[in-house]
Formats: structure tokens, C-alpha cells, sequence
């Protein structure tokens, strides 16, 4: 079960991190640019760094079909589960179409990347939810409201005195969790929606982009978005620990990044 | 510019048909199953036999992630343009992300694939779709009313009087053309609103998937989708066509198929 995988995950490393793996080949240091495979070395040597320090990693999959790099992205899911099974990764990819085709976009996540969980689109409904929620070991994080500013012009269209990020919310927690398996996108950005998210879904993780480049407030989201237990946020950082250093210790400096990064998070824990 | 190029080849075809090149593996006949890239022999075959009758193709990228054939996909692209370059390719991959991963995004559709249009989802909002809509001379083609069942969930809640997806054709005609560049996607499943959604955009071309397999009524769509001067309809048939036959002769079925499908939309013009 993919949840009980990143419990676990919050409980040995004690963080609720995410490292966001979108490598961008023109800023790579230039230790790795020669490599065969920069792609995949970069992200080796920050996974090396930091795997005792986070809870998931999340390569968003549009570097690697940006870059023509599937090969890469494969690569790194697949050395993540050989020397850190106890890590999930989150396959950003942000997917929504019709059943058939759907099925097709489970199939690349689940079979072909052996992703531990996938990021959907709900604009399309259920049933293009439904093939990836019945691969009942895996997740699914569907976007409810997002980190980014015009995120609003949608997600926050009232409808019968409710927003429809909250209508989301809803269907994901009376609808959608029928195999306990559905997770939520909700911005930093946004802390009291996040808020109102929390009190609508009390149990389902969310995946909390927005922290750093981004500038969402970490305190804010803590105080209203931790779950009883203490945890329930998969708080993802990109820029601000991959770029951390672009010397040849840009490993350990992604390392430092995420360490203070879940120190941050923990004194509001 | 693609909207010129789209109207050209509804012009020279005389059609407003798209093929949908979805090609499922297991689903191949047994004359393309032992060639070296089975699914860009089964593409070109279609293609050949299908360029004089069509206005447009579209691969949906879920099939070739899904079946690890990027490289088909490629090669697919390439084809159709070296050889019929008067012929729009639609690369039919729904993104939708923040505005920095929908900038990598856009480089997979434009740079790397080369299409001329690209499938977009409208959930994030406007600066999601700015990168996209920044290819002046590419198409930027947004989900609307959608085809499938559920599409209803989100799509049709409704906002001052009116459903989220007039709010979403409202935005496309007024805030998102400013290149005279975005379509809309529309399923020809629910041709009443295809109707409402032609009074708010009145030049704006749809494409229109949901005949054939999804059951949509090709007449009722035709009586309220043209614009004024009896265009502005892509319709895709996937399924219908590149399926229509199994054996040696499938190429010449797809041409039947589509050839039939051509007509039947020209009747109702």
C-alpha cells in the first residue's frame, strides 16, 4: 500500500520532504554535464545525498520528455528502488483523459516506471481517475488547488457557496478513496484553502508544492495542515535543493538544503 | 500559422475528419507485429492511405508513453511531415503545470516532436497555458466539454448561472487567443452544448472527439458546431478507423472507413 509506504517514510526519516527531481539539463554543474548520462547522474548523487533526510522523491516528468530523456527518468526511478526501497516516488506527470486512454497512462506509470504513485487532473471526471485508483498498491494525487497564481481562476469558482477546489476535495474523500489509495495536490501558496482542504479530507495526504521559488509560507501550512498524527503533507521542494550548489559538492549542498529545510518543517510539527 | 494551416487542409481535403493514431499493441494486425517498429509501420500505412481524405492526425501521446515508443512517435511525427506537410499533426497529450514545467512541456510538443498543435487542460489556469499559447504559429487546443461520462462532474457545475465549461470557453475567446491561436476541445457526445459553447466562440475551431466508439451523433453536431463558413470541426475518429480492418488490407480499410466518415460529415454541411 502506497500510503503505508510513505508512513513509514515520515517515521524512519522523521521528515516530511519531497525533493523534486526536474533537472533542467542547461543548469546542471559542470561536473555532470560530461557524463554519459548527466541526468540521471545529477539525480543519483542528490538521491545519495539526501535519502535519509525525505519521504518521497518526485521526478516531474516533463524534464525527461522535455529533454528526451525517458531513458533517464527510468534509470533514476529504477536506482531509487534498488538502494532505497523504503523511499516512494511520485511520478509527476499531472495525467487526465478518457478510460481507454487513461488506462494507457496507468500502464506508463505503474508498469513501465514502477512509480509508487501518480499525479492526476480532475478536470475530466471519475472515470478517468478510475484506472489509475484500481492499481489499489499504488497512489494517486489528484490536483485540487494548486501552488500557482492563476490556480484561482477555476479551482475558485464558487458553486452553491463552495469553491470548486472544495468540491474536489470532496468527491476525493467520499469518492475517489475507495481503495484507500487517493492523495491531493494543494498549494503553500494557499494556506487557509489548505485549511478548509484539511477540514474536508481529515485523513488523506496532500502533496504540498509552492515552499521556496515558489514563496509559500511553511509555518502556515504546518499549523493547519498536519493530520492528527502529525504528519499528512508531502511538502515538496525542487529548485531550492537541486540548485542548491553548482560546484562539485552541489550533492552535499542539496543535502544541507533538505536537512534545513526539514528542520524548518519540524519545529512547527 | 496553424489555424491557417488547419483551413487549408479542410479546404484541399474537403474534410473535416482527423485520424486518431492510437495504436495499441496487442491490437495490431499480424503483417505490422514482427516489423522492427511495429507501431510507425502501422501509423505510415494508415497515413499513406488516408492523406488525401483527412484534415488533420492525432497521436495520443498516452500510447506511445505507455508502450515505451517515443521514438515511434517520433518517427510518426516525421513522416507526416516530410511527406504530406500540408497535413497539421495534433499532439494530443492534455499537459497542464506550473509555468516553468509547462515551459519543458511545450519544448517536448514544439522543439523536440515538432507538432504544429498540442492538447491542453485548462484546471491551473492561465499562466499554465501562456507557455503553450506563446508558439504563436503552433496550435494551443484547451478540454472543455469533454466526451467521456464523467466529464460532467466538474465541467458542468455551475457558476453564476452558467456551467464551468461556458466559464472555460468564455476565457478561451476573450483572454487566451491574443495569438489567434487556441481551439477547444469539445465531445461530440453532448451536441447541445457543442452548440452553446459555438455562441460564445463563434470562430473558434473545435475538435470534436466522441463519434464512433463513444457513441456522438455526427448530425446533431454538424447542425450546431460549423461556423459561418461551414468549417471550423475537427472531428476525430481513433478506433473506427485505424481498426477498421485486421488483416493485409487494413491501410485500404482505414481508407474506406474514413472515406465514409468524410461523407457522412459533407452531407450534413
Amino acid at each position: 500500500m502506497f500510503i503505508e509506504k510513505l508512513k513509514k517514510a515520515w517515521e524512519k526519516n522523521n521528515s516530511l520532504v519531497c525533493v523534486g527531481l526536474d533537472p533542467d539539463l542547461s543548469k546542471l554543474p559542470e561536473c555532470v554535464k560530461d557524463k554519459e548520462f548527466p541526468i540521471f547522474e545529477f539525480n543519483k548523487q542528490i538521491i545519495d545525498a539526501t535519502h535519509d533526510l525525505v519521504c518521497s522523491y518526485k521526478p516531474q516528468v516533463a524534464y525527461y520528455a522535455g529533454q528526451d530523456a525517458e531513458k533517464e527518468l527510468k534509470m533514476t526511478i529504477d536506482y531509487i528502488h534498488a538502494n532505497y526501497p523504503e523511499i516512494p516516488v511520485i511520478f509527476d506527470s499531472k495525467r487526465g483523459d478518457i478510460g481507454s486512454t487513461a488506462d494507457m497512462y496507468a500502464k506508463e506509470a505503474f508498469d513501465r516506471y514502477n512509480a509508487d504513485s501518480v499525479t492526476v487532473n480532475p478536470y475530466m471526471g471519475t472515470d478517468t481517475l478510475k484506472p489509475f485508483l484500481d492499481y489499489a498498491e499504488r497512489g494517486v494525487i489528484a490536483l485540487c488547488r494548486t501552488s500557482n497564481p492563476s490556480g484561482d481562476e477555476i479551482q475558485n469558482l464558487i458553486v452553491e457557496d463552495k469553491a470548486i477546489y472544495k468540491h474536489v476535495a470532496k468527491m476525493a474523500n467520499e469518492k475517489w478513496n475507495y481503495n484507500n489509495n487517493i492523495l491531493l495536490v494543494v498549494g503553500a501558496t494557499y494556506p487557509a484553502e489548505l485549511g478548509e482542504i484539511r477540514e474536508i479530507c481529515p485523513d488523506i495526504p496532500f502533496l504540498v508544492p509552492g515552499i521556496g521559488a515558489q514563496g509559500g509560507d511553511i509555518e502556515a501550512v504546518l499549523k493547519v495542515g498536519l493530520t492528527a498524527d502529525k504528519a499528512g503533507l508531502v511538502i515538496n521542494s525542487s529548485r531550492g535543493i537541486i540548485y542548491a550548489g553548482n560546484g562539485e559538492d552541489f550533492a552535499q549542498k542539496s543535502r544541507e538544503a533538505t536537512e534545513t529545510l526539514r528542520n524548518t518543517i519540524n519545529q512547527y510539527r
